[in-house]
């Protein structure tokens, strides 16, 4: 298993970590196969969405954040109630193919991590299995 | 890795892509093993849900319409802000197991392309990892 | 392909399944490897998210029973509507990693059943694809 470590910045935002994904593919010399990403976090996720406009990251983080407001009367009462909820929405894994040795993405698509609670210090963990049989 | 093409024929749909995976499942000649699927674009998802009546469908892409409403005022100005929030929500990756050379479903399961922004051109990509080490 | 089977005891709720996961990966004797798990029910999901504190489990069990009312008017006639619509957001299949014959979980993690028509005989698949190539 390999770890990514990042930084959040804000208690809620989208952060591409396409490359540092890229980074651990192309380190484990795997040709043909799937990458699997898993969060660690329960107010966090991971999802694969536009990595162009940036827009379309906020579109994403305040559309859901208006749907469930931090400041609703939930149970939980440490504050992040929300963001456990929106960990469930967004998923905690992700299946990406690889091919030539490299992550295979349609034109537009970048892999986010779905910070929920931030700012913190968080992981992503990554599993490749190979296809080939040597 | 195999690709499926489609054409989708509305802004919003789900298309029941089943027995199109089941033919790659079934030319890949792999008897036991997990077939991985990838949606490759970002205003369009993969479900799985009933594919008995199609009321389900109706329900689920109308519902999901009136939480995300195509005209709020979104950031992304190219009309489908809502189309990418509902391909984070369905998700780019689905997970099925093969086993006597089938997928195996429950009884009222089958696989959905989840058309956010439509009608286009489309692909699926599959990979199938066998679990038999022979 | 393992079989965990579950009695779910209320119309929607979050059952934690982990000690009986865990109880199949290590009956596999599987040391390194990928975990997936597939509900095969179109009115349920499956989730990770908090199994300490179960304020959690009833935050996300009722903030998306309020965004998708049970008696709304909807198409399928069965009564069911919204729980079709909820097992589609929550998704079908997990994926967790295998280390030292154990599931890798962040500190607060656990796995969930989520039922959205109980009470109802349930079932959960598992299958494990081993990382060593001996």
């Amino acid at each position: 298993m390999e770890v990514i470590r990042l930084k959040t910045t804000k208690r809620i935002e989208l952060v591409d970590i396409t490359s540092k994904v890229e980074e651990v593919v192309s380190k484990s010399k795997i040709k043909e196969g799937v990458c699997f990403l898993f969060c660690p976090h329960t107010t966090a996720g991971l999802t694969i969405n536009e990595n162009y406009d940036s827009a379309v990251r906020q579109d994403i983080t305040q559309t859901l954040t208006k749907l469930l407001p931090p400041d609703k009367d939930y149970s939980h009462t440490e504050g992040n109630a929300d963001s456990h909820i929106k960990s469930s929405i967004f998923g905690s894994s992700l299946v990406i193919f690889i091919e030539n040795s490299r992550l295979c993405f349609g034109a537009w698509q970048g892999v986010f991590f779905c910070e929920g609670d931030g700012p913190r210090v968080r992981e992503v963990w990554i599993k490749i299995i190979s296809d080939i049989k040597d």
